[in-house]
């Protein structure tokens, strides 16, 4: 078999949400587009703000296209480096130079360059279940062990008990990610304080760093003035992993960022491997046209009305069927318990009906699927009558 | 140390070329841009064709933002595949379809993506010397071996008898770059007939397949009416990976392919392969705009009149100061002897002169220095009283 072993891992536990939405291409041919309820993948349904065209558009006439289409230094032009830092700086109160962010091909890259950066074979990269699936192949691509460590059950805070008892003395780095895909839960800046403290006490008694690695794709979307607290202001070894897909709509695009801040030790051999895995990998750099248009985006927020309106349309819809649904903070997904417990078969059943939500298992907890609802808002009230017969089915209704 | 033993070599080894490129800002910012001689990156100096920035307008006028920015197939959207398809089958009678393309962030995305799929850890990816230095990180982040296989001295053709020399049971893919890069030499068909000849009989004896990577971002550099020959057509097992960073001037915008032939064994599970690695890798996807502008610009070629008045103002200037520089088919490369054994000491002394081009050392070829000519024809005429100098150092005028 050609195939390297490794490869062969990856592809068998390939991603179930990609299989889910090329299915809803598959099943939008066969039963026609309208009849089809797609909530598979975090695609978001809303066009990119008006800003994104003009500032195309402006580029393309007042820059040097040899300059806005070419190369430059691996970790991204250096005013666009300096106008995101300035844009944090801002933001947070924090004091990042340009010397602190590569530009990436999205937070997925620039995971990629932390892990590859972090991790020896056999590292190991801790994260609180339910968890983003493809952390497995980011920290499989290294030969580093992902450690899935517990949520609080109910809450899905992070469980600091359960951190402390995971921690080894190969662990190099806890994945964060808030607001939660898949559950669309923000940690609070309570339970983060506290896993913070954990990580502090652990540091000491293993005698080297662990880092949080914070992706942050969801950062811009939280909902009833709800705060997501920055990470590196509570727990000094943070990067910060950044996207520009789901807050600007530019998922295709590939672009984002990460910011090391300059105050951790070996800050210079750090940040340098940062760059050169971000060389390495194959992206080189982040795409240079959007790298310069979300120089003139930072100010941009997404349509958080329309997120809203589906959040609280589709949340209502449900837990009036009778379906247990943690109350999303933000992200724009819904994390529902399963009426059986298999909730592989729960998937299936609302396949029967149309609908399309992913298993939870892919995402460490069986027994949830999880429901994108960044989609259209047809959509969502095109599908209602579907999700009440599968209600119906559980004898929930 | 924080950094991860493996990354700390790839920061050891870093990039030669591009410390050579970020010390000639430094050199700008002290001498004066006008007064600095970069011929250090492949950076086309060259603007992108009129027709990219027509079709970003165009696009951006006519189809739906949600789709143009948004999350395709991972392996690139589905039009753009077929139409990539066309296009190769038109130039070159074969018969790939969308199925066989994966769209990538640049030759060096789909070189990732082919090696993760190929390569055991300790498998061996050959390739002639001197070759882009960057193949020792694309190999090396996969754990394999980079054997380098001597080409033919003088001509710089690729040399069957050290080919099959070089082959053992871990040869997995024999990486060709024509034209060349440093060289600018092209691959003759004869030579690459007796290529395919070597790795067809010695598939037969280690019993697996023995790929072609064919690094193609040089396909349309080719001058005095040159043929590139299309390797698929010699050898069947040939994945192409191409580049539209140097034929459109993109180079910081990332957007490439991989073709994957259908008659290949297990043609399911490779292409399947390559585009999880295409995934998980971190790009997810090639940059969703750039894919959709390519397809609109298959039919664009390079500026090939601006390369050549470059490589003939150069050529012939350096051979009349009596430097000994490789006739250039191809790419935009002048590939010198040094003057002294020691290569290095001929890059230091240019540097004093402030001419910044690359040892060879770095190619696998010491002795020898590139000289990038993709610079304005401006930047050309003021150094060559500094060439000339610098071959009056050497005794050579």
């Amino acid at each position: 078999m050609i195939v390297s072993d490794k490869m062969k891992d990856f592809v068998l536990n390939g991603s179930a949400i990609r299989a889910m939405f090329e299915e809803g291409g598959r099943m939008a041919k066969e039963f026609g587009k309208e009849n089809v309820y797609d909530f598979s993948l975090g695609n978001p349904n809303t066009p990119a703000p008006a800003k994104i065209k003009e500032a195309i558009l402006e580029i393309l006439e007042t820059e040097d296209p040899v300059l806005v289409h070419g190369y430059m230094n691996n970790s991204g032009y250096e005013d666009v480096r300096q106008a995101v830092a300035d844009d944090l700086n801002k933001r947070f109160g924090t004091d990042y130079d340009a010397e602190c962010i590569t530009m990436t091909v999205g937070a997925a890259g620039g995971m990629n360059d932390v892990l590859k950066t972090l991790l020896n074979p056999g590292d190991e990269a801790l994260t609180f279940a339910p968890f983003f699936a493809e952390y497995r192949s980011y920290v499989g691509n290294f030969d580093g062990v992902l450690v899935q460590v517990p949520s609080k059950p109910g809450t899905f805070q992070p469980d600091p008990e359960a951190l402390a008892e995971a921690i080894t003395e190969r662990t190099k780095v806890l994945i964060i990610n808030s607001p939660n895909n898949p559950t669309g839960v923000i940690y609070t800046e309570e339970s983060l304080r506290e896993v913070a403290k954990v990580l502090l006490a652990a540091q000491e008694r293993i005698g080297h760093e662990i880092f949080i690695f914070s992706d942050e794709p969801y950062r811009e979307l939280a909902y009833d003035g709800k705060e997501v607290p920055f990470i590196p202001n509570l727990y000094k070894n943070t990067i910060v992993g950044y996207s520009f897909s789901k807050s600007l709509s530019l998922p295709g695009e590939r672009i984002g960022y990460v910011a090391i801040p300059k105050d951790i030790n070996d800050f210079e051999a750090v940040s340098t491997a940062v760059k050169t895995a971000n060389r390495i990998l194959g992206s080189v750099n982040a795409p240079s046209l959007m790298q310069r248009v979300i120089m003139h985006c930072l100010d941009e927020r997404p349509d958080l009305g329309f997120y809203d309106r589906n959040r609280k349309l589709l949340y209502d819809a449900l837990t009036k069927d009778g379906f247990d649904v943690t109350y999303p903070d933000g992200a724009f997904y819904l994390w529902v318990r399963s009426p059986e417990p298999d909730e592989k078969a729960f998937v299936a059943k609302a396949k029967a009906h149309r609908i399309l939500f992913v298993s939870g298992s892919g995402f460490g907890c069986p027994g949830y699927v999880r429901i994108a609802y960044c989609v259209s808002p047809e959509m969502i009230k095109r599908s209602l009558p579907s999700f009440e017969a599968l209600a119906k089915d559980y004898g929930l209704l």
